[in-house]
């Protein structure tokens, strides 16, 4: 056991595990919990969260509406990056532990708490996410991480804990026990049971937030988006407030098999694990970004991003969201955005995100100077032969040296 | 005009543009004309232009067949490196003109050529990768870029000389002039005409390769690709040799319509166009090759890999193929590559590439440590603690300081 | 001849080579010419060029001291990127000429020129440098660089041009025609003569700016330099504007033998050169900015800005100031600098620019923290061993596999 | 306590602190010790230690010189890189430590030790150096590091236990503790004491492998380095063996005052610690190889390695020396080394390592492309016009279009 602690703030979602931490945490550290549920759009009510906390008799309880924020200031920024973990990512989770832990540390502030916890385990990386977010916004945070510190180390254990403390258990459709499971308005991940084999396929009925590719319509559905600095500002024409947005884009996505990532990623800690994701939104989302970029955004400065991009992706990731080295990122990212405005449009079909046109006024493609045809001049093709002889330089005096005829 | 020349060899496909060109050699520079006709997989017949360069006085006619060469030494070595330009394009014209002018070269040292020629307009990136292939291997070769020379400025001018020289000019169904295309066994590209306007959406009949996805088969197709070091050599248990196996993807992503393209893309010479590819079989095996590492790959190479693969794909789409930061790319690529050996399990579906399985003796997924479960003490959760704080350290000190608590 | 010109704005020295060209403006464009000398701190008078530019028959003469914006807004936003071109030098040429460009367009905009010309001649790198910036801010621009142009291919053609011309031409001390020199406030360099063989040592008589190691002081100066977010403000206490400020450093370099840069380059063009370098005040505001930044920056900064250092170098280098990539990666290192705030101290003596002492109120050296001593639990070495375990549980990992013992 | 042990090899100096070490494990553990000094060229007899090790009762000791593959196959590879730590640590230490624990491994599997020790404390780099090689090496090997496991947390606490134990205690020459140093044939390191206050500078008197730049000769040396394959191979014509060559620059080194470094670093484990480092023949080495590649290396090959050059350091530093992306990047970093071949004449004087001279079959400095004179053609200058037009013209389109004028 850590220090002693008067009261702590927990990052709790009212499900069986957080309940179990948070009965284990009044019963191991005879501490106040404050239970802090974040609404990040995972689809739930989460009143029942509040019924549950003050049946384990919880007296001080916050339950925030954070979608807006989420979307704005974390997904947004992101996708202006274009960043995927290891080619295909879309860092659903690992975008929302920063902004639960910034507010649980706020909480816990302003109400006097001297530490705070959260329900994630010792072998994944959300623990890092949060506890690097609370160390960097406040260092003489006490953070307890009951996962690394108890002795309920099987699911038989917690299930006993849980028993015996009169905590309700969920089980999925068939009585099994459900896929660890994390859902936000980006994403909803997957890991455990049948995947932790890498060579066995995910069964269908584990989906939630996207048909298949087979059981999307047959006809395929056009969408428009519009951005503004690189961020989407509207569909279809209608202008949508951030979280608004990706819900439609989620809504849209799912109905037409778009999203599903099936993955062995490696995580922060050092090993390999296998995880599967639904992002539908982000996924069009992530097509878009790019097909506007491609129309309005200078070569090199999309090489740069693109070179970066991975590197990006890892800080977010690894939960180093809140260092200085992201920030610089970001704001390398964010003066490229400029002009990054203007409209895409997609077709969605069984699975496909295909990009069909893009428009802006901020357009750099020049048809008179890309055109086959005649250009009258606006482009001298005699100036490539003096580019290509100068860049050729380097190699030609290389190779009349190795050749030995200089 | 440049220097007096004896004798050339040209670049020769037996279309209407290096037809115009081969006769535009021999009238304006009174030299005799080499015709060296790459068989990368284009799928036409390459004996008719045999006979079209006879007719054109041609005397000394070269019909290669590279396909083995070209998928061996050129496309999986990219495939290796998870090339992508600007995220999407699988650089399918780029790395086969590395091949053609290295082979073009060797004619011309063979045959007493001073001189060397190619069709690529002075607009485009093929000049580019044409001739810095050239002066890298021979560094005082003399490079004859027609387009860049002539008057012949606009499609009229060209059908008029072609029609004066008795050279066929082909139609597409329509009587329409065609896309300017390019194909081998990576990729068929498309350029020009309604592609000119990015807003527009490409018309289904302009496409050879794939079908749609709408009219791909209602079953998915599950196929097994196993790699050795890197390499794809054999599907669904069948070794193949190389341009075999990549015929084969191809074979079975244009019936599942996989890997079409449609990108607004940065061309090295400075302006973006809008080009339209179909990639198949290649598209499988980007999938499949980054699965693959999935499983196999230390986390650090992947990711040193993925933050190199942009730069890597830049080099390769401007024609960078011969210069030593290339090569130098390539020895950190392959030297990841040594255990990239196993099978992966995809599923193909109308557009999509699903993975559904990736195994390996070499995998370094360790499900005894990545386990939800129980692991007996494999992985001790305790040591997560010390590997955050030590992380979160440097944040901790600077907000200290910051905050003004040091 | 390019087309014709009315008037044109010419980047005028009063030397020899720019009163060649503003005379052959005249007489090959038949137009006015405007003559424009930027005060950058080359340490001459310019109003003799003035008088030269008037014998010539010029009739709008701009004379500008732009020295307080070339280093407050060209140099310490360089230095912040700790820029050095291949690892030494401090491209003292290279950020001077987008402010002179950047002046010239303004000017020519204002006096109603079409055209700009500049005296850089078709090997070197200024003549890219001058012109992506103009095309950056003029798109329209004519440019004229006449020693692409003229027939005045050799020294002999010129100084029988000027002859016929009544120019005036310098001799060095020995009467042999003088180095290709260029100088500002920030250095001056050398090319051509002796040095055009990289064996070769240079002769002691050719610096300008620094005495040699040998000729220096037996007794070290020490300076201290203070910096507010990575500029730097005073010297030993006494605040001075930018110019100032590094007019100061120089001479402190130069009377201590300091700055002194011997390299054989790679230019933007294709080709290798040697130039040789003094840069006095640059070293050793190079050096102590480094020394403040260990101080205060957090340790992932400085890593990203070291591995982006070269590739801004290479912007400026290769004249790309005006570029959106150099300006998102100035937004990077800017963003970097807010608290690189504090006091360094210097030891010059004979050559050397030793760091002997580095202080600030934002300090993230946390002596309790690294102390050999008793720290009195402010760092638990315990975690130090979960730290290295999932660290290494990667490669642990691998080696089981690889070894056959999985 | 870990778990038992029957028998360890402990990496023994012979100092203090690792005799404290020999007797805590014995006692502690209960376990055999073996002891292991490697001679990396410290400069100290190391048959003193065996005498050491006997009389604390240890049966097995090996004492190996490990001098001429350590400057073969680590510092060499590292100095083909330029690998400077954040800009200008030479690594000393870091690229020591591996081979060390390689060979730990290899005397632990010989004498059937199942654990390993390591007198490196908690707070350093150290620690992580030896234990991440340990675990590449032999993955399930047992380490045992006393600094983060016993109570000896003082140094009055280390100096009881010596006293108790009849383990002889060094004092300087004033009687003081001594500062915490690392020696071997690369450098020399100081940490602690004064020097945990950065403002302060080091007292004259704690160096050891160079006098200071005053006290240097008057008169300056010359000394000619032969390299082959990015390797130096011989001086002033005399070929030497690795550790032979390394040896001679140390010494003309550190006569001439050259190598000393004052550095506030950032440790691995998250904390800014200064140290005080002399690499005589290092820093001597450095020079010249950047020297001899300035003159041989192609400009993208040179540019890439300097973009990669401080993650190869950071790796060394971080004792990853054992990691596949070590490997990786040493690849990549060897296959550029071919053809760095030739000869660097340096002056050394009072602390200056100044080139005055490089010369090579292989130079790709060409003295008629890049003089100023007259070169008859070698260089079409009209080429550079349309290299700048091209290279230009993103930036012309972006600016006709932000300025309202496409």
């Amino acid at each position: 056991m850590s220090k002693p602690v008067q009261k702590v703030v927990l990052a709790y979602s009212g499900g069986l595990d957080t309940s179990i931490i948070l009965k284990w945490l009044q019963e191991h550290y005879q501490c106040e919990v404050v239970a802090f549920c974040a609404d990040l759009g995972q689809g739930e009510e989460l009143e029942p969260a509040r019924q549950k906390a003050m049946n384990l008799g919880v007296r001080e309880i916050y339950i925030d509406d954070l979608k807006e924020e989420f979307v704005r200031d974390f997904v947004f920024p992101m996708y202006r990056a274009n960043a995927l973990y290891e080619g295909v990512y879309h860092l659903g989770t690992s975008i929302a532990r920063p902004l639960i832990a910034k507010r649980q540390i706020e909480i816990a502030t302003q109400c006097g708490a001297e530490a705070v916890s959260h329900g994630a385990t010792g072998k994944g990386n959300d623990q890092v996410r949060f506890e690097l977010a609370y160390y960097a916004l406040r260092p003489g945070i006490q953070v307890i991480a009951p996962w690394r510190e108890w002795d309920l180390t099987s699911r038989e254990k917690l299930l006993a804990y849980a028993d015996a403390n009169g905590i309700p258990v969920a089980r999925d459709k068939r009585g099994d026990v459900p896929y660890s499971m994390d859902r936000n308005l980006l994403h909803l991940s997957f890991e455990g049971k049948v995947l932790e084999d890498p060579w066995k396929e995910p069964e269908e009925e584990m989906f939630v937030l996207s048909v298949s590719p087979e059981r999307a319509p047959d006809k395929p559905t056009y969408v428009e988006i519009s951005f503004e600095k690189g961020d989407p500002v509207a569909i279809d024409g209608e202008r949508l407030s951030p979280a608004n947005l990706l819900a439609r884009l989620n809504a849209l996505g799912g109905a037409n098999g778009i999203g599903r990532v099936d993955l062995v990623e490696n995580r922060y800690v050092g090993m390999k694990s296998r995880g599967v994701y639904e992002t539908p939104g982000g996924t069009i989302l992530g097509v878009a970004h790019r097909a506007m970029e491609s129309l309005t955004l200078d070569r090199e400065a999309a090489h740069l991003k693109d070179e970066l991009g991975p590197r990006y992706a890892s800080l977010v990731y690894n939960g180093y969201w809140f260092s200085p080295e992201r920030l610089m990122l970001q704001s390398l990212v964010d003066a490229s955005q400029t002009y990054v405005t203007g409209v895409v449009r997609l077709k969605l079909y069984k699975g496909n995100v295909i990009v069909t046109g893009r428009k802006s006024e901020q357009s750099l493609f020049d048809p008179v100077v890309a055109t086959f045809e005649d250009d009258h001049g606006a482009y001298d093709q005699a100036d490539a032969s003096g580019f290509i002889k100068l860049n050729a330089l380097r190699m030609r005096i290389a190779a009349l040296v190795r050749q030995g005829k200089p």
